[in-house]
C-alpha cells in the first residue's frame, strides 16, 4: 500500500461503492458546462490555429489573465513571469528537476502531498518531513530541519492543504519567509486548492512577492482535471529557465486546452461556478463531520471551506490495514501513511467532504469500531 | 547556438522571412478542419464526462483504436499495451526516466532527434551516436560502440528519419535486432513521421513484435502539434512501469485531447487528410530539391515522402556560421551539428520541404555560395 497504490486505486476505473479517499471533486460537481461552452466557441473558430505547437511558455492571452489573478492574491505579477504546465503536477516536475539533484536534502509538509513525495524519490531527493501545524508549517521544526540537512528548496501547499484542509496562519507565513530568507531556502508555493476558499487568506508568495517564492496553481481541482492546464508564477530569470526545461522534457503545452480554459475564465461564469462549489462544498463538509464524529471519528480541525476532513479514532496507531479492509469492501479510504515522506504509520485518514455522501462509508467506520 | 537556441528560434513567434529549418509543417498543412469537426461533436455531448482526471494509460476508446494501428502496421499490439502521452515527447521522457540512470551510456542516432539529446543529457546519460546512413543506422558501428560502451537502450528514428529523410532497410532492420538480442539492447522507436510515408516501411517494432523494442507515435506530425497526443506500444510489463511513472510524474494525459483525436481518428476523414497531406508534401519536396540544388546545394539521398530534406554545399566543413548569418537576415536554418549528440561540426542542414516555398531562402544561398 503505497502512492501508487493509491494513485490507482483512485484512477484506474474499479468498482467502487464509494471513494471518500479521493482527492478530487466528483465530475458533476466541477465545470462540465463551461467547458461545453468554451468547445463551442472554438468550435465556431477556423481550425488552423489549432494546428501549432504554439509558444514554450504557454498562450499568450491566458498568460495575461493569469498574472491578473495571480496580482488579484496581492502578488505583483507580470505575464512574462507565467509559465503553463500540464497541471500543477508538470509544474511541480519542471521545478524539482531544475532545483533538485539526487542526494539532496527537501523539505515537504509532513503529512503532505503525495504525488510530491513520489517524483522526488525519483529524482532522488532526501525527504525530511516538516510537521504540519493546525497553524501550517511548524516553524521550531522547520528551522531545525533547516539546520541539520541544509535543503535548498521546501515544497508546501498552504491554502486548504492537502490532507489536513487548514490554511497557513500570516504569522506562520511570516515566520517561514524570515527562516527562507536567513537560510537561502527557496519555498514552491502549492496553492490549487486555493480558489475553493473564500475571502483572502494568507500565502506565502503574497508576503514575499516572488522573490523566492515560486507560486503554483492549476484549474484541476475547480474546472476540469481532464484539461490538465496549471501554471506557475515565479522570479523572471526562474521563468525563463522553466520554460527551456518545459521546452526540452514536453515541447509545449496543449494550447487547445489553454484557449478552452482561456474561454471559459472570460465568458464571465466562472465565479458564479465557483460561488456554487464553495456553498455545495461547505453544505457536504458540514454533514461529512456530523456523519464522521457520529461514527466515532475526531476530527483535525473545524473548518469552513475545502475539500479535505482529517479525522482519525482515538486509540488508534496506524489507520492502514482499516484502509485495507475498506478496499475489500469496494470502499476507497485514504490512510494518513500515504501522505507521510516515508509513509511512517499514522492514526489520520483523509476524507473528501465532497465524497462522503454514501451511507455505506459510515456503517463500515462504526462496524470497524464496533469490532476493534 | 544550441539545442535550446534552435527551439527557442522555432517557437518564440520571432519575425522570420523563412523558416526551412523547422521540424514541423506548417499550421494550414495540418488537419484544423478535422479538429474543428472533433469540437463541434464533443461541444454536443454534456460537459461533465470531460471534467475527471481519466485513466492512467489513457482514453481507453483510443487505446483499442491505437492498438488497431499498431496491428495495421504488422505488429501484433493489445491495447494493454498501449499507454497514451503528451506528444512523442513525454513518451521518450517516461521511456528514458525508466530506463536511463545518470551515467549510463546510451546509443542515439547521429545525426538524430535534438530534442531526445537535450533530455536524455538531462539525465546525466553519455551520449554515443550511431552514424546514420541511407540505409539506416551503421549496423558495424553499432556493434562496435554495443562493444565498447555497454549501453542498455538505443534510441533511433526509423521512418523518414530525421534529420535526414531516410527510411530503414529491412537488412539493416534484421541486423540491428540481431545486434540487440545478443547483446540485451532495448531499442525506442520513434516513428513520428511514419504516417507521411507510402506504402508499408520497415519498421524494427514489425520484425521484433515488440519483444525488446518499444515503438513511439504521435500525431503532432499530421494532426496538430498543439493537441498533443502521442502514445507508445510495448510489452505489458514495461507498459505498465510506464503507466506508473506516468502517474507520478503527470497524474494522466488530456482526455479531452484524446477524445477530440479519438473522433478525428473515427470520423473517417483521416486518410483521406493523410493522402492529399502525402501529395502535397511530394509535390512540395521535388520542388524543394531542385531549388537547392539549383543554389549549388547536394542532397544527401533523393527521397519520396516525407518533411526533411539533408543537404549540403561542397566545400564546406561546418554549416553553423551559414545559419548564423541566416537568423540575422530572418532566415531559420537548421545546421547539421544541431543534430549531433555532442553538437559536432556538420557540414549538413536540414531543410523542411513544407518550409521552402519562399524564393529568400535560395537567394540567401546563392548570394552566400557566392561571396564564400
Amino acid at each position: 500500500m503505497d502512492v501508487l497504490w493509491l494513485l490507482r486505486n483512485a484512477l484506474q476505473e474499479q468498482p467502487h461503492i464509494a471513494m471518500p479517499g479521493a482527492g478530487w471533486l466528483p465530475g458533476e460537481w466541477m465545470d462540465g458546462a463551461g467547458i461545453q461552452r468554451s468547445l463551442r466557441t472554438l468550435a465556431r473558430k477556423d481550425g488552423s490555429h489549432l494546428t501549432g505547437y504554439g509558444m514554450p511558455a504557454g498562450y499568450q492571452p491566458l498568460r495575461v489573465l493569469l498574472a491578473q489573478r495571480v496580482e488579484d492574491q496581492g502578488i505583483a505579477c507580470s505575464p512574462r513571469q507565467i509559465v503553463t504546465t500540464r497541471g500543477a503536477t508538470q509544474a511541480m516536475d519542471l521545478i524539482s528537476r531544475l532545483l533538485v539533484r539526487p542526494g539532496d536534502a527537501v523539505l515537504v509538509d509532513d503529512p503532505g502531498y503525495y504525488t510530491l513525495f513520489g517524483y522526488l524519490k525519483l529524482l532522488g531527493a532526501r525527504l525530511v518531513g516538516v510537521p504540519w501545524t493546525t497553524q501550517g508549517p511548524d516553524a521550531g521544526a522547520l528551522e531545525q530541519r533547516i539546520l541539520e540537512h541544509r535543503p535548498k528548496v521546501f515544497f508546501t501547499n498552504t491554502v486548504l492543504h492537502n490532507p489536513t484542509g487548514v490554511n497557513l496562519t500570516p504569522a506562520v507565513a511570516h515566520r517561514v519567509l524570515q527562516l527562507a530568507e536567513r537560510h537561502d531556502l527557496v519555498i514552491v508555493e502549492d496553492d490549487i486548492y486555493g480558489d475553493l476558499a473564500s475571502g483572502l487568506p494568507a500565502r506565502l508568495a503574497a508576503l514575499d512577492q516572488l522573490e523566492r517564492v515560486i507560486y503554483v496553481s492549476s484549474f484541476s481541482k475547480t474546472v476540469s482535471a481532464s484539461l490538465r492546464v496549471g501554471y506557475l508564477a515565479c522570479r523572471y530569470e526562474i521563468a525563463e529557465s522553466l520554460t527551456d526545461l518545459k521546452l526540452l522534457t514536453s515541447l509545449t503545452t496543449s494550447e487547445i486546452d489553454e484557449r478552452l480554459i482561456y474561454q471559459l475564465l472570460t465568458d464571465g461564469y466562472y465565479r458564479k461556478h465557483l460561488e456554487k462549489l464553495r456553498a455545495r462544498l461547505r453544505k457536504a463538509r458540514a454533514e461529512a463531520v456530523r456523519n464522521l464524529e457520529r461514527a466515532g471519528l475526531e476530527v483535525y480541525r473545524e473548518a469552513e471551506d475545502g475539500l479535505f476532513i482529517w479525522a482519525r479514532r482515538d486509540g488508534t496507531e496506524n489507520a492502514t490495514p482499516l484502509a485495507a479492509e475498506a478496499a475489500s469492501q469496494g470502499i476507497m479510504l485514504a490512510p494518513g501513511a500515504l501522505f507521510r515522506p516515508q509513509q511512517e504509520a499514522s492514526p489520520w485518514l483523509r476524507f473528501n467532504a465532497a465524497g462522503c455522501a454514501h451511507p455505506a462509508i459510515f456503517r463500515f467506520l462504526e462496524a470497524a469500531a464496533s469490532h476493534a
